[in-house]
């Protein structure tokens, strides 16, 4: 392990984020709110990350393992540190409740301890949000936006994308880092000027533009996007939720013109596919609750793209809609979206690679000597790849039950106890029932329980992996 | 396709149906209840299977794909004709009630439909209680027995010998199959005897026997076991319940003196390991609701062990007991019992090759130039094994995610939906709930969920591929 270098990367890692703590300051500054919570925070983490970043090591190279610590570390250590504004600020007094908040905003996943919302310092709410649009595309992608690399840093790349997905769109991976980032600030930036467009004040534009572009959820009203009664804002954030559970690799490839590479990509396809049979049945099936189609409709294509991005926004409570629908939404926050998203979930390739596989395994059992191979965009899939994508939904359902089971101490029903930790490990936000619901939020959980689903978010949001190995003992073993 | 040879051989299975008919017959005619709606089933069954018999094909060669359909049409047929004595007897007037309730039967599951058990004739008691034991070891299992096999029979015995186990345990298949017969009846035999000692009447011996031995449920009181309110029977069916979820092999093994292969069975202490954790936290968790310790041990004691070998019997309805416990005993209703058990569920011995797969792949992330084993007893477990093993899990959450979904249609709950379908798929019994759980049954769900339900119990005895083969279009193309 080396040592030396994966203290450099956290050290620039939490110096990151307290350059970008200063954005919410400066929101508090401007409303004339108390900047103090934020300027501690920041001078803790400078003082933290100084003495790492000044001794800058030789031996630059990592390796897997290195990569996988470094990326699971530095989402805990954010969120720790990240956490210390909103109990400096009073607005959330428990520091274990600021954690579980804090790991919901990086990992996009949108579970609230808060009860209520409006009424919090804007500044504090504005970081909260901001968290989610850090999280989205990955604070490592960032620094290897802004910083040139030693070797290996891919391994870095692909513990934080997520999904089965190609690592480099071009040979060089900073260049990669910062189309990616690009994209990512662009299609932000659009959907501010939409929601603008709509009525919706600046700062709620903003807030609401953060949480659906790292499909996070996290809203400002304590109705969610319902307390707008907006119409129009609500049809925006539903396209741009649509938009960024999309694997941005596809936009890259309509930037430099490639189309073929959009039309062929079946994860696309199984996608919106997915996406419009759930609005049809939602809007068969609840038709008689609203007062016009065009309500329905909207209602069904915000509801869905709002679970099939793992965004977890709300406009109605869809714990009390009809069984097949509640069913359906649950399968929707189980697949996610696509890979190379910002979006949770287990990720829709990785299921059509699954899918294809189980196909094959069919056709060896009926002819044991036939080979076949598995394709996907007419391309075969690497046996590793088809592993491992088998693999992690086996070890997706371990963390599941164990996560589901351990939160069952606190003795919510198993509707609670099975959703709960589904919506944390998915990055989705709500569940099913009054508890963890739409109508409901996370508060009532021991802090036993909530620490789980805090890990459970982070888990989530790194597919599994990266914490498994900052969690096992022999990684830390020296040989 | 060899169909000449797959009409031969269903046509055998269903004239071993014919004659197992006639012991519920018998015990209708002693307890002078009639007996036409089994000598009609019976005379049904001649007919259709006879013509199929005295023509012996000439090519007794199959593989596979002829092993796979063998044993799934087998089982869908016999399901379908022993529904007929229900409907026939008036004892359930509705035919696909009577499908599910035989599908339960056989597939060993315990699901049941009726509202009120007692009453109802004592033939048709037994012949759904013996339908558990038919199911249990398998009536192709039987089949290999008692008829002298053409070439490649392993195949059926793959397909119906559950969980990742060794085919053969003598040379000779058919010496294999007696042997496993052997060990059943005289374990059943151990059971009736001892239920007999309790105070229990033969009658009562006979049919919790079988449930037990099947690893069924169904029992001829309405409360299930409870409703004899024996202590020591309760004991008896306990410690019985835990036998018949264990690896048949083991006890061939101590039979033939080879006790290493007792200790140094991995899959045997999971089990056992799981079963003593499962009883001292629910004893921990319930203690305050039972009179004494004695009251407490022996619910807890039962409840585990009818759960974690999916019998599904019920002393208490589980339903009401505290988050953690429950949580816990669906725990043990997704493990299941040991590979080669009559019990269902996902088995222990292929939970244990994906677990020791996992920490594999975490290695080879780690170390990617490193090879590693998955070593089960000692013993490198061969590739394919892996693989099908880690499938197996994909496909298995498929088919009950798919399952879920459709029969929430019926509008009920999550809860009910998902630990519903569980149930079934996993040969358990009750689920979760008021509907499912031990105090309800399954009448209420409509026509539609009731045939996915009990299709779900034939895909889960036959651990999904058999089912999906027979229902794969490419299956019955001609090439």
């Amino acid at each position: 392990m080396n040592y030396r270098m994966l203290l450099y990367l956290l050290s620039v890692i939490l110096l990151i984020e307290a350059a970008f703590l200063l954005v919410p300051m400066l929101v508090a500054a401007i409303y004339g709110e108390p900047v103090m919570p934020f300027l501690i925070t920041v001078g803790i983490l400078v003082a933290v990350s100084l003495p790492g970043i000044l001794q800058k090591p030789k031996n630059t190279k990592i390796y897997a393992k290195e990569g996988y610590v470094t990326v699971a570390l530095s989402w805990l250590l954010m969120s720790l540190f990240g956490a210390l504004p909103f109990t400096l600020s009073g607005a959330i007094p428990s520091y274990v409740d600021a954690f579980f908040e804090t790991c919901s905003g990086f990992s996009t996943t949108g579970s609230s301890i808060l009860r209520v919302i409006e009424g919090l310092p804007r500044g504090v709410l504005f970081w909260r949000s901001f968290t989610h649009w850090m999280g989205g595309m990955g604070v490592l992608v960032f620094m290897l936006a802004i910083l040139p690399q030693g070797g290996h840093a891919i391994y870095l790349l692909r513990a934080e994308v997520p999904g089965p997905t190609k690592g480099k769109l071009v040979p060089k991976l900073r260049h990669t880092a910062i189309i990616l980032y690009g994209i990512y600030i662009v299609l932000t930036i659009t959907e501010v000027i939409a929601l603008l467009f709509t009525g919706l004040p600046l700062y709620d534009s903003l807030v609401s533009a953060f949480g659906t572009a790292g499909t996070g959820g996290f809203s400002v009203m304590n109705e969610s996007i319902a307390g707008y009664n907006n119409p129009a804002a609500e049809w925006v954030i539903s396209v741009f939720m649509l938009i960024f559970g999309i694997n941005f690799n596809l936009y890259f490839f309509i930037l430099i013109g490639r189309w073929r590479e959009i039309f062929k990509n079946e994860e696309l396809k199984v996608y919106l596919s997915l996406a419009a049979i759930s609005v049809a049945v939602i809007c068969v099936q609840t038709y008689h609750s609203f007062e016009n189609f065009g309500e329905c409709i909207r209602a069904s294509f915000f509801q869905t793209t709002s679970l099939i991005s793992t965004s977890g926004f709300s406009t109605r409570d869809f714990s009390q809609w009809p069984g097949l629908t509640k069913m359906l939404l649950v399968f929707l926050m189980f697949t996610g979206s696509c890979a190379g998203s910002t979006a949770g979930g287990v990720k829709l390739s990785r299921l059509l690679i699954v899918f294809k596989n189980t196909i094959r395994e069919i056709r060896h059992m009926l002819h044991p000597r036939s080979v076949n191979t598995v394709r996907i965009d007419g391309e075969p899939v690497p046996e590793e790849t088809v592993r491992s994508a088998v693999n992690y939904i086996a070890l997706y359902l371990t963390v599941l039950i164990i996560s589901a089971i351990a939160i069952s101490v606190d003795g919510y029903g198993f509707e609670t106890n099975f959703t709960g930790a589904l919506a944390c490990l998915n990055n989705i936000g709500p569940g099913l029932g009054d508890v963890v619901g739409p109508a409901g939020n996370f508060s009532g959980f021991s802090v036993f329980s909530k620490i789980v689903l805090s890990l459970d978010m982070l888990f989530g949001r790194l597919e599994i992996m990266p914490m498994i190995i900052l969690f096992s003992p022999s990684t830390w073993r020296h040989k």
